[in-house]
C-alpha cells in the first residue's frame, strides 16, 4: 500500500470510529502535513482518494468536511436492554438496571435520583456565573482537600442549628456521598475484616465491600422498623466486626426513619462493641413532617460515627459535592482522597458557596419537600389504581421509593426484563441484597412527576404482573 | 446544670469549634427557640449568658453576633512541618511534603503542580459563564461515565491529529488522570498480583499498589534512558506479572522520554508477556522540542495499553477532569467509576468543551511550553550559580522537574526537613521508591516562576547543603 493510500485509510478509519463526524471540518492540508510528516502531495493525494470515495467534500476557500453519513448506518446502536442472563455479576446487573432508567425513552421508575428538574437550575446557574467573575488562579489550591473553608463552615453551622456541633476541622468536601462512603471505609477496615449492613441495602455499600474485600454481615432490616436489633446484637457478639454501614433517615430501599429511641440504641451498642458507624445519610433533607429527623451521630460521645452526605439528592447531582463529618478519622480520610482522586473541582465547591450564601437553600428545600411529597402521593395512587390488590405497596413518609411486593413469589427481576421491553425500568429487589430474600419486591421512583406516560406505565406495569400471575 | 445553661454551654462549644466565628450572626431568639424546641424565656437567659460572658453581642435591630476573639487565640495553629518521625509511614511523609508545598509562605519548589498563574484562567471563567447559560436540568445525566460525548471526540480528535485512530467510545472522563490511573489499575488486577512500577516512579503509582494490596515489582530507571529494558526482561520472565504501570514522557520525578524506539520495544515485550500497560501521560502536552511525542499506546496492535491523561497540568488543575483511553476495559472502568465516585462533575465537563471549541487551547498550550522552558532554564542557572558544584543536576527537556543528587550520600530527607525551617519545600527522593536508592535526591519544581524570592531560596538551600557537608 502506498503512503497516500494509508494516510486515506487511516483517516477512514478514524471516520468510522467516530473520531470526524459527518460535516466536521478536517485538518487542512498543511495541518496534515504537519501532523503526518508526509508531503504536500502525498497529503493532497490521500484527500483526492477520499474525496472520490466520496467520503470527504471539499468546500472551495473553506476546506475538507466529513461527508454525511450514507443512509443505512454501519453501527445500529444496540436497543437499551437489562442483561438477564443468570451468570452475570450483580454489578453488571445494576449497570444495565441504571443505564436502562437514563435513556429518556424509559420511564425512570428505577432511576436512583430524583427529577432534576426540581433542583433551582437558575439560582445554581447564577453562582456558577458569579463563581467565573471570582475564581482565581490559586483556588484550586484553597479548594484541595479537606476542601474550601467557607463551604465546610456552611456545612457545620447546618448541623449546628440542629443542635450538634461538629467542628468545620472533622469535615471532608468529597465527590458526592458516595465517595465519602468509600473512603469512609476503606479508612476503618483492612480487606478481610467483619463490616454489618442492612438486608435490604443500598448497593453502592455491597458494590463498596466487594471492591475493598470485605466480608458482609447483611442484618435483617424492617421495613418500618428498620435494622433488628436483637440480630445486630448476635452479630456483633459473634463477629469481630470493625464497621456498620448503614442508613438510619428515609433508608434505601425501604424507606423507613430509624425513631431516635432506636437510633440512640445503636448507637451505644455499637460503641460499646468499639464498631464504627458509617452512617449514610443522603437523603436527610427530604423528609416529610414537622422536623428534620437527626442523625445518629448526634447520639454519638465516642466519636465513633463518620456521618456521610451530599447535596446530589436535594439540591445538584451534577456538581459531585458531598461530605463526611470524620471526626478523628478526617485525616486519614484527607490522605485516601489525595491518593485516589486528589480532591473535589474547585469551582464547583465556590459555586456551592456561593449559592449557600443566597440563603435560597431553605426555602428551596421546603419546596422541595413539598413537591416530593405531592409526586410521592400521585404515584401511590396511581399504583393503588393499576396494579393487582395482591401486590404490597410499602408505603412511607420521606424521600421518593416505593417499595413494592409482588404475590406468589413471581420475579421481581422477571417483571423488570419485561417491563423494559415495554420501555418501563424498575429497580428489582436483588439490586439490593446478596442473598434471595428481595426477589419478588422492587424499588419504585416516584420523584420523577406524573403525567399521562407515568400513568400509562403504571397501568402496563399491572398488566404484566397479572399476565406473570396467570402464567 | 440548668437548660439555659446548656444551650449557652452547646453555643460556647461551637464558638469554639469555629462554627460560628467573630462577626458572624447567631440564630435569632425566635430561630433558636425552633431549632431547639426550648422556651423563648430559657433561650432569651442562654443569650444573656453568652452576652454577660463576652461571647456574643447584641445588637438592637439587628440580632446578636459572635464576640471578636480575645487577643491570644486559644489554640496557635502548629507550625507547618514535614513529620521526621522515622517510624512515620511514607503516605504520611508525602503528605506532609505536600501539605507543606501548600503554604504560600513556602517556596513551593517541592509541589506537584506548576504554578496556576500560567493557566488561561479569564478564558476558562467565560466558558464556565458559558455553562451558567446553556446547563440544562438534564445536562447531570447526559454527562454519567463516560461521560459528556463532545468532550470524548474532541479528546479523540487530539489523538487523531497524532496519527492514533481511537475511538471515543473507549474514552472514559475521569477525576484527573488520577482516578483514570487508579481505575485502570483495579479494572486489570485482583490483590495479590505482581505489578510492575519504575524506581523511582511517581509516588501515585506506589499509594495505589498498597491500597490495592497488589505487589510492586520495582525496576530500575535511568534518568536519561528510562526503565532498564534488560531489568524489565527479567522482572517479567520470573514473575506473573498481571500489569506495568509507568510514565513513557517527561517521567516523573526523573524527566526522561522514551525514545521511540523504546516505547515500540516496551510494548512489544509486555504484549508478548500478556503484560497490560497503564500509561500515565499527565504530562504529554509539556515537550519542549520540535514534535509531541506519541505515547507507547501507539505503538500497541493487541489493545493492551490504557493511555491516561488529564487538563490537570497543562491548562486547569482545578476542573478534575482527566481521562483513559481504555480499549476493551472502557466498561470495566465505567462500572468501577459508578462504584465509587459515580460520576466527574456536570458543568466542569461542559465548560472544557466550551473552552476546547473556542480553539484557543493550542495556542496557549505553545505559550505555556514557551514559559515552562524559559523558567526551567532560569532554576537551572540559579541552582548552578548558587548549589556546590558536587550536587549533580539532571537536566532534562521537557516538563517541570530537574532531578537533583546531593555529594557524599547526604540525606535529603534531612536536607528538606532544614529547608522547611527556612520556609523552603523540596521533595526528597525517598517520596519516589520503596527503596532507599533515592535517598540522596530529590525533585525540584522550576514552574513557579523567578524572582529574587526563589533566588534568596535557591541560595539558603546551597548553604544547608554546604552546612550539611561540613558536619
Amino acid at each position: 500500500m502506498k503512503k497516500y493510500q494509508r494516510l486515506a485509510q487511516q483517516i477512514t478509519e478514524q471516520i468510522g470510529l467516530g473520531v470526524w463526524q459527518p460535516g466536521d471540518r478536517l485538518p487542512s492540508l498543511r495541518e496534515q502535513v504537519t501532523i503526518s510528516g508526509m508531503s504536500f502531495m502525498t497529503v493532497g493525494h490521500a484527500y483526492q482518494l477520499l474525496e472520490s470515495q466520496g467520503r470527504i467534500i471539499a468546500r472551495p476557500q473553506s476546506g475538507y468536511y466529513v461527508a454525511p453519513r450514507p443512509v443505512k448506518q454501519l453501527k445500529a446502536t444496540p436497543p437499551a436492554q437489562v442483561m438477564r442472563d443468570e451468570a452475570v455479576d450483580i454489578n453488571t446487573y445494576i449497570f444495565g438496571v441504571l443505564q436502562a432508567s437514563r435513556d429518556a425513552a424509559v420511564l425512570p421508575f428505577a432511576s436512583a435520583f430524583p427529577d432534576p428538574r426540581l433542583f433551582p437550575l437558575q439560582q445554581l446557574n447564577r453562582s456558577l456565573a458569579q463563581v467565573s467573575k471570582t475564581a482565581t488562579a490559586m483556588s484550586v489550591i484553597e479548594n484541595l482537600p479537606p476542601g474550601n473553608t467557607e463551604l465546610r463552615h456552611a456545612i457545620a453551622r447546618r448541623y449546628a442549628l440542629q443542635g450538634m456541633n461538629i467542628s468545620p476541622d472533622e469535615i471532608v468536601i468529597t465527590a458526592g456521598a458516595l465517595e465519602a462512603l468509600n473512603l469512609s471505609l476503606q479508612a476503618v477496615t483492612e480487606p478481610g475484616d467483619w463490616v454489618i449492613v442492612e438486608n435490604p441495602c443500598f448497593y453502592g455499600a455491597l458494590q463498596a465491600l466487594e471492591r475493598l474485600r470485605l466480608k458482609a454481615l447483611s442484618v435483617a432490616s424492617d421495613v418500618k422498623e428498620g435494622i433488628d436489633m436483637a440480630a445486630l446484637k448476635q452479630a456483633l457478639k459473634e463477629y469481630p466486626v470493625k464497621a456498620c454501614w448503614l442508613m438510619t433517615n428515609s433508608q434505601n430501599p425501604l424507606g423507613f426513619t430509624l425513631s431516635p429511641e432506636k437510633k440512640a440504641q445503636l448507637v451505644a451498642l455499637l460503641s460499646a462493641h468499639n464498631v464504627v458507624l458509617i452512617e449514610d445519610d443522603v437523603y436527610s433533607e427530604l423528609w416529610f413532617g414537622r422536623d428534620k429527623p437527626l442523625p445518629a451521630k448526634a447520639w454519638d460521645r465516642d466519636d465513633m460515627t463518620l456521618h456521610c452526605s451530599s447535596f446530589s439528592k436535594c439540591l445538584v447531582p451534577g456538581f459531585r459535592i458531598g461530605w463526611v463529618a470524620a471526626g478523628k478519622h478526617a485525616q486519614r480520610i484527607q490522605h485516601l482522597q489525595l491518593m485516589s482522586t486528589l480532591s473535589t473541582s474547585s469551582p464547583m465547591q465556590m459555586a456551592l458557596v456561593d449559592y449557600l450564601g443566597t440563603k435560597r437553600y431553605d426555602a428551596h428545600l421546603r419546596r422541595l419537600r413539598r413537591q416530593l411529597a405531592e409526586r410521592k402521593h400521585q404515584a401511590w395512587q396511581a399504583l393503588l389504581r393499576h396494579l393487582p390488590a395482591e401486590v404490597k405497596i410499602h408505603h412511607n413518609d420521606s424521600g421518593y421509593f416505593l417499595w413494592l411486593e409482588l404475590p406468589d413469589g413471581l420475579d421481581a427481576g422477571e417483571l423488570g426484563a419485561r417491563a423494559l421491553a415495554h420501555k418501563i425500568s424498575i429497580a428489582p429487589g436483588k439490586m439490593f441484597s446478596t442473598t434471595d430474600s428481595w426477589a419478588s419486591f422492587f424499588r419504585f421512583n416516584t420523584a420523577w412527576g406524573w403525567s399521562d406516560r407515568e400513568e400509562q406505565g403504571v397501568k402496563k406495569l399491572g398488566q404484566l404482573i397479572i399476565e406473570m400471575l396467570n402464567e
